[in-house]
């Protein structure tokens, strides 16, 4: 199965197999989901024995249109998780040359591969040549590096000319979001928005792809009707059209994130990258650290493609960042 | 958007337009879901907070392959809700003649059919000729209508002799079963069970394929990992592994199709048909019936391909029994 040969983050099980003495319970900082999640509302039993309605349906696409600042709620396909979009768009695209700006999230490179196109990975984009269909994320995970949108809408404005499209995956761009493509969207380019990853409800599955209206009606026909369940329906409604909680998150994560920095720094060899939702240390030391703060019960996320990377989501309680503050602190003085 | 040009049961915004004085709460017979669900479970924060776990979906279709007698849970791949397969093979599958047994549930004939196949609906599998795919509902969906395993088997036979392949949505086989395809299938035929409608838990959205492992796994690739919500796959693996419970549910549930069997009779051209889980009454009246029943806030579901028809799930409350017992009373007057 793809999640055998992926590392991903948030497998605790993994972290119990490799560090089977660490005390529990384990810290999980291994993945970039908000760690203080949006309070779930009621959920009266209808939501879970009733089909979602298609005016909900509508309606949760309405609300994600207005959050994400998408033209038309028409643009807007609610989904259960971007990963099934992930998965799907690479099926529903003919055969092309994929090229994807890396290193990146390592699903995409899988998922296009798996569907059969030839996938090259570039470093920048100056390398996408004659390809179909660039791949971006941005803010890409993990460095967090951002591209500006005029960027990307020139090379839509390339791959356009042949026919090309752009995939955008904005999964982290709710908080650093300064250059989302939504209320520019080219005719040739899918973007993606999680919303687990911005209100800490990735067990919900629940995200959306912007699309010009013909294709986002191709994408609503692969997944059905239904897709999304009641629960998701009912707290993606009410999250995404609270912006008062979505700005005071950013404002608490973003602090997170300077606190997380102050205490990776002495360990790494240049300023931490990232998003609010998670920071990339790069340090010579990597392994140890993520050693020592595997046997003390904190997992962090490695990198198939670069030993010398760690990334830290954030600690979402007092204890969480005492543990690490404590265990950090061995490893200055080591 | 394919939901506004099939007729589903479980619209009551449609109700609603259609009957705007009808006396509020409607009751909802529109659908074959069953009316007394199994209870949900506690719902710990980290199920809606965290990644559902690779072992924990893992677990879910074990259970699944167990409830349902499949030899290998490698075989059995879950997916939130059977629509987002039914919608999905008619992609993973090349351009092909399809014949679908019907009338049936007309999700199906619309899947093939926006993906490109040449659809035919067949009356009897004596015409399905020379077609790569024959697409099966068994219980039939709406008329109850059931294939012996062994006819299946032999189409199935045949179909592989040139390629073909079969599907079989058993959706309604948990309370109808005997001639589930699931504990021999065949190389070339997909299985759907359906989650929702057996615990009455439609809105988790739940649902399995059933197939040979090489292609359970390309369809596993398809949804991606963590398709599946974590409230799903915590009342799903507790669900699917409660025997008695679903035995239970059966009895009874029989009890009450056989109670709503005898209310609708006298209105009937013929003995009702149908599965455990709803009944289709033939009329000539059905019109006049349906239009009294929504007067008086009770949705059946009608039938673009026959006016004759409508379909009752079973009511489930004692007020629900009454009421409807009230309002066909009239009828029998009239």
């Amino acid at each position: 199965m793809s999640e055998a040969r992926i590392w991903h983050g948030g497998d605790l099980d993994e972290a119990r197999r490799l560090f089977p003495d660490a005390p529990e319970p384990w810290i999980d900082l291994s993945t970039g989901i908000n760690p203080i999640a949006y309070p779930m509302p009621p959920l009266p039993a209808r939501l879970f024995e009733r089909l979602p309605s298609p005016a909900d349906h509508r309606d949760l696409e309405a609300a994600a249109a207005e959050a994400y600042g998408a033209a038309d709620p028409a643009m807007v396909v609610g989904a259960p998780g971007t990963q099934v979009l992930i998965s799907l768009l690479p099926i529903l695209w003919p055969r092309s040359r994929v090229t994807i700006l890396g290193p990146t999230y390592a699903e995409h490179a899988h998922a296009w591969r798996g569907a059969g196109h030839a996938v090259a990975e570039i470093g920048s984009l100056d390398e996408a040549g004659e390809a179909d269909i660039l791949v971006v994320v941005n803010p890409n995970n993990p460095d967090g590096r951002l591209l500006r949108r005029e960027v990307l809408l020139e090379q839509a404005v390339r791959f356009g000319r042949r026919g090309g499209r752009l995939l955008v995956d904005e999964a982290f761009a709710d908080f650093d979001g300064n250059e989302t493509l939504v209320s520019v969207l080219p005719e040739n380019t899918v973007v993606l928005r999680s919303f687990g990853k911005t209100y800490g409800l990735a067990g919900v599955r629940l995200g959306f792809a912007v699309a010009a209206t013909t294709f986002a009606e191709t994408l609503r026909k692969a997944l059905g009707p239904w897709s999304v369940s009641g629960p998701a329906m009912e707290v993606g409604r009410r999250a995404l059209r609270d912006r008062s909680w979505r700005e005071a998150a950013q404002a608490a994560r973003a602090e997170d994130a300077r606190r997380l920095d102050a205490l990776l720094e002495p360990l790494s060899s240049r300023a931490p990258g990232g998003t609010i939702l998670y920071r990339l240390m790069d340090s010579s030391r990597a392994s140890d650290v993520f050693s020592h703060l595997g046997h003390h019960g904190i997992w962090v996320r490695r990198f198939q493609h670069d030993p010398r990377l760690l990334r830290f989501g954030l600690p979402g309680s007092a204890e969480a960042w005492r543990r690490l503050e404590t265990v950090l602190a061995d490893l200055h003085k080591g």
